[in-house]
């Protein structure tokens, strides 16, 4: 640095030379009977909250409720109105209020049951309840278990937009017991399965086929399938993940897919579900970047092979009338919107300067999205 | 871990190999003019947004805003009501709305201008920012200088009590410009003063008798001894919190006099200064101490006399009636309050267990309480 003034005296702070403390991500059929045990192993809390939307209080509430009870745990229920709508600083500021009400202290944990709303608001709670407390992740939807319990992202809506206040608050421990799949309406089970493949896609095209081939049991939700989709998705996310947790650099390459599908859920007025406008997206910026040269060509064919197997979209929508729109994304304010591309099938692509992200010209949007017809 | 069930499997998540990142408190005449560069050197940033409360912005507010203008940056004014009353989720929402509607992005930074409340409310909108953008502090009173600008509590008040929604997000820099305490209130300089006797206190003897001898030149804003007391209050501020980043143990001692001191301040209906309650609340807990037998015999009567040497109290007023309300304190909700004790002058006190606080047999309260008059 240099010298500010002639009289300048710096002291130089150091406010933790601590690493964030890992955390486990327990996968097994039965473990929400006994969450008391784990929570007791990775998590220990005087009480905990148990936050979960009301659509699934009495399906899912109850019974992690009932099991702290059991356990002889101080525990009580929090629930809020289910719905991205509801994903708010007043549903924030009202669950903060009721957790202080019952008088739960810091030595208090939150226990969020619920799909990515659910972990989003009740894991923003515990980011900021007296400057933070420990956070259970139970998700039960697959797309929760298998993208939103892992990264530490919480946050709430604004009027301006998704997500744009909230903190990256890794929980203590993340609950996945995937016999609570059984009661999710097939349309989230197959957007969950978008998720997945975006991560072979990104990271690993063993898992891209490995999924292609077990497309069936996947679907039927067999319990060894599904644990072990929810195991590489949480172990390549968690990569990714550890090598930049703040979002600096490589985690960009998770927003495969989702520059265009935002933009298209957006458009829809979310009437496409979140994996469906997912595999559109990453559809057509597997075109972007084969017409950029970026991409090995023949990648939106195999794309497409996956996703069809697995009921989703084998083909993308025209975009380029709302690439305007891509501009309004929170990581590209201010600025034009840039891609996440891959290299090939399992593998992303940097740009000459060594970025995860591309910059794109305007004109192979619009070509790519010329060859495409309305879905 | 106790396996939870024969089928689970347990992924571990490491969320970040790397340590938040030290930070710079520079201190200098004149700084202020020069902020730009400052910043240019250790919080880069495409824009900054400053925010200060309505009371101090044409005084600090727009000098700011023009040395960043000046230097090129973009940069742009948010003001709030002055004073605790509005350290508010209300206030923070609006400060928030107000940086999206300008159009601040991930890439912006804050400068938080003020006392204790704009860097708590600053900085809490600082941390949640789209998930936190980085914070720059320019403490404008000599308490903030101290106290508030290490330590990386951000926070605001709700109805059930101060700082309960918060969350740690330590600055990237603080800017400490002792000229800008000419135009501090009398009062305000004591209240600073009575917290830089407590950092002595707890950690330094040298430090207390240093400040007695000095009384005179920092009561009349000596700059040299101003400069040499926020250095030596941040140095021994910074220690405490690099080895107790989360509050976990030794920072507690930062508590001395504060458990008896915020019970009158609140008592008082904020009448009393903080500072001054804190210096009431000192020689309280070190009375306590000495009639429990942790606290060596006299230490009461030195913290007086540094105390008196800067016009501030040198007695405390009787507080027992009000122990009742201790137990509201944040940090021993739910529990009997506990006291941050001195070992002497220069030390702080472990009980037996090795913890940083005690708790006190009520009748020794009682006993302190009862030698006192009121003021």
């Amino acid at each position: 640095m240099k010298a500010p003034s002639a009289r300048a005296v710096t002291v130089r702070v150091q406010p933790s030379p601590a690493a964030p403390a890992a955390y486990d991500v327990v996968i097994g059929a039965g473990l929400l009977g006994r969450i008391d045990a784990l929570i007791a192993d990775t998590a220990p809390a005087a009480a905990c909250a148990v936050v979960v939307p009301d659509d699934i209080e009495a399906l899912y509430g109850q019974p992690v409720l009932a099991a702290l009870r059991e356990a002889g745990r101080r525990a009580a229920l929090f629930t809020f109105p289910a719905g991205e709508a509801h994903k708010t600083r007043a549903v924030w500021s009202d669950l903060t209020d009721a957790l202080l009400a019952a008088r739960f202290g810091r030595d208090s944990c939150i226990v969020a049951v619920g799909g990515g709303v659910a972990g989003d608001l009740a894991g923003f709670v515990a980011a900021t309840y007296m400057r933070g407390i420990p956070l259970v992740q139970v998700p039960t939807t697959l797309l929760a278990m298998l993208d939103a319990s892992v990264g530490g992202k919480t946050g709430v809506d604004t009027p301006a937009g998704k997500n744009l206040v909230g903190a990256f608050h890794p929980p203590r421990l993340v609950v996945i017991d995937p016999e609570v799949l059984r009661t999710l309406p097939d349309a989230e089970v197959r957007s969950g399965l978008a998720e997945a493949v975006k991560h072979g896609a990104i990271l690993d095209v063993a898992y891209v086929d490995w999924i292609r081939a077990h497309a069936d049991d996947l679907l039927g939700l067999d319990p060894a399938a599904v644990e072990h989709l929810v195991r590489r998705s949480v172990e390549l996310k968690a990569e990714i993940v550890a090598a930049d947790p703040f979002e600096h650099g490589q985690r960009a390459i998770l927003n495969f897919g989702h520059t265009v599908g935002h933009v298209m859920e957006l458009a829809s007025g979310f009437s496409i579900p979140h994996g469906f406008a997912v595999a559109e997206g990453m559809l057509a910026e597997a075109a972007i970047g084969e017409l950029a040269g970026i991409t090995e060509p023949g990648s939106v064919e195999r794309l497409a092979v996956v996703l069809r197997a697995l009921g989703l979209p084998d083909r993308a929508r025209p975009f380029a009338h709302l690439s305007g729109s891509m501009r309004l994304d929170k990581k590209a304010r201010g600025a034009e919107p840039r891609f996440a591309l891959l290299a090939r099938i399992g593998e992303s692509a940097r740009n000459a300067a060594g970025e995860w992200t591309h910059s794109v010209d305007p004109r192979v949007l619009d070509a790519v999205s010329s060859t495409l017809r309305d879905v």
